[in-house]
């Protein structure tokens, strides 16, 4: 009956997302506040058409929160569904083969900046609702919280959540920003990697100089910034920032066995992104590389001429964006603070730093034992046939840590995208299949979870 | 009689001049190529103006070259003035304050992209020339050649002097495109580093990928290309290529003695640039660093994302542009090929580099007892009252070898910007004292060479 109803009604689901991805939700750039706006009324109006009680947007310091509630029974358990519907920037825009803003089927697939991440995937649990209301299935109450700051790091989440803790009573957070293994292997991510993001400078002289004149006699900034970051690794792969180690817990040679049992094939792996050889921390696989270490990533760098031809500037500054990507037990302001004073422990006399945080959040492992995993991994079975595979992804949530402070609730990553998605790449898409099955998924965890 | 002609014309000097500098004839950037050509016409149009047998562009397979031609004599002695109408891109823009092309005068200097490097310095030679003209003072044959390439390496100079030997013949060239060691210390330049400017590409995924999902297994190309430019130089800043130093001339301790011996205040120098320390080769002072000893410089980095905010990417690829500041001997298409091959060669077998070279120029050593460099030194002596110092200057002027292998002339570069003109840089500029004294000293160059 579900299916059925997806089957007859897809083309108006897809209608309605593609509305969404019209308009660019872009969190980080200013220029684009109107557009975040119009995207968070787009969603509450979404609530209400699916079924909802009611539906607000809660303003924020930054970019509005979506709130909406659905209530079936006070004996039932509540759901509470975290999604985003900002988006990161498209760029580079000229490696795009689509327009970012306009939706574009192809191979089955969606290409458009959020299609995954996460417009596509929270407006799964929008769809289960208007299924639920229409075809009287609700398991759960459900509360919607939809935020617009995820990508720049929710910075007025935890003053929302802490301010409206009874708003938020639940008994699961339910989250669909997370990857399967494959069509073929469903996964449920139970562990995500926390983040500390940061913007270096490091400058020279007090004006950019000419190379022939000045060059040899005063410090680059370019070169100088070049050998800060390229101390931030020994020549294991390893983060050498005194400190940074000190909290990552080893995981046990019984716990790195059950992690490398998920299905990977390194050879594909390497073809589909394109490369010879991986590189990392000597010592580890590639699974247990982006799940359960701690990495370092310069995520842009920029200083002097840039453009055509040649330019013989010794340029005043350099800049960077370095993030770094942590595991359980590692707080952010903590390895913040390590890393502005390392970088700036490391600069010579000859040059100024700046070191500046961007936004940072926790790691979080998920319980594997809870009764709405189980909910989930029983929603799975019936929907797919296969029992799901529980995984580590390399990605970053911080709010589910949040979630566990302040509410006292677990979360449940049931996501439906794909590791090729192209999230924050050019190109980024979601398949129609994973899209439609995930709504499927979606209403059979509410009834499963809403009799258990 | 010419002190006066230049006070009373000197506001009509200053007009002319500026009208050169309104428009942006920037050769690195194809969207100027008509600003160029432009300014190619208003500079044949001020030889003839100035009173020249005739004047007119020759075509290249760049920009054009401008010819202009002033006889007195067959006895008399002929000197080829070059000089450069192209000028060097105005990024950043935001730090001018006054725009580039648009001629501003404050504290006595002229605010100008250009002002300097080289429009102002070249048309004293052409105002030089209507002052000798006018006043029937013309000591020696003047054939002016004045280029469009200059700021990305000449590239089609070469042929066209091969081309054209018989019409350049001369006894000397004349060049006005380098500094004074200050207004109360006038000197002469005898000496110019070469010039190997490169262009790299470190390429790995391919495209970019979410740093969350694949960050720790994947080679980031901005951290290894920051590692590969690290390793350029050793702990005692040196340039760590293989070979890089084989040609060099290393210099005996009275040669040593007497290039420290120029004028020169490290706590001033510091200052006027705003730095605490200077950074480079150890066991060199600031003179010798800037003067005889090669350099590895870094102009321009870019790669990933570079806007407001944070942006999670693991970039698909990082490029620099790297230049190299030669001395006598090391030949720039010999360094391109080491370095070229080295940066290759310690490329990890996890990303792709590409290694493009832009253009070269070969150092240069001028003699310091030809009978034009005495003829320069007696102008001196009688315009400034003092005799100059021989320096050695650390940028380049690539075609000074060029002139001598081509055509076998030794060069003059008698040069009246300061260091501190800020050439390359926002808010280039060229003071009005150097320019009417520069052509003041001009004139009497030619009277004295005439004579010689």
């Amino acid at each position: 009956m579900v299916k059925e109803y997806i089957e007859q009604n897809q083309t108006r689901f897809l209608e309605e997302l593609f509305a969404l991805l019209r308009v660019p939700s872009v969190s980080a750039d200013s220029r684009f506040k109107g557009d975040v706006r119009q995207t968070a009324e787009l969603v509450r109006q979404a609530l209400l058409d699916a079924g909802a009680d009611h539906a607000r947007l809660y303003e924020t310091a930054g970019h509005p929160i979506v709130y909406g509630e659905k209530r079936v029974s006070n004996d039932a358990p509540t759901v509470l569904v975290y999604g985003h519907y900002d988006v990161q920037p498209p760029d580079p825009l000229d490696l795009w083969n689509s327009p970012p803003f306009e939706p574009t089927v192809k191979d089955g697939k969606i290409f458009a900046r959020g299609a995954c991440d996460d417009k596509g995937q929270f407006f799964m649990h929008v769809k289960a609702l208007e299924i639920m209301s229409k075809k009287n299935l609700h398991g759960c109450n459900l509360k919607f919280m939809i935020e617009g700051e995820e990508e720049v790091g929710s910075d007025n989440l935890a003053p929302f959540v802490k301010e409206h803790k009874d708003l938020l009573k639940a008994d699961v957070v339910l989250i669909s920003d997370t990857s399967l293994i494959s069509l073929d292997t469903p996964s449920i991510t139970c562990g995500l990697r926390g983040l500390s993001y940061m913007e270096v400078e490091v400058e020279s002289a007090n004006r950019d100089l000419h190379s022939g004149v000045y060059g040899g006699a005063v410090a680059n900034p370019i070169n100088i910034l070049s050998k800060m970051i390229a101390s931030l690794h020994d020549d294991q792969g390893r983060v050498a920032i005194p400190g940074f180690y000190d909290k990552v817990h080893n995981l046990t040679t019984e716990e790195r066995a059950e992690i490398n049992r998920a299905p990977f094939n390194e050879e594909q792996y390497k073809k589909e992104i394109g490369l010879e050889a991986l590189y990392g921390e000597k010592g580890f696989t590639t699974i247990e590389r982006t799940g359960i270490r701690p990495t370092l990533d310069c995520n842009g760098i920029w200083g002097g001429y840039t453009g055509e031809g040649a330019k013989t500037v010794l340029p005043a500054r350099a800049s960077a964006k370095i993030s770094m990507r942590l595991v359980p037990d590692q707080h952010p302001n903590e390895i913040t603070e390590l890393f502005s004073n390392h970088f700036k422990s490391i600069a010579p006399p000859s040059v100024r730093v700046r070191v500046k945080a961007h936004h940072g959040g926790e790691a979080a492992v998920t319980p594997t034992d809870s009764k709405a995993f189980l909910a989930a991994s029983s929603a799975f079975q019936e929907v797919w046939g296969k029992k799901p595979i529980p995984t580590r992804d390399g990605g970053s949530i911080p709010i589910v840590a949040l979630f566990k402070r302040e509410l006292g609730l677990d979360t449940v990553l049931m996501g439906f995208g794909l590791d090729t998605d192209a999230l924050h790449s050019p190109n980024e898409h979601y398949g129609i299949k994973n899209f439609l099955i995930g709504i499927e998924t979606i209403v059979a965890f509410n009834r499963h979870f809403g009799k258990s």
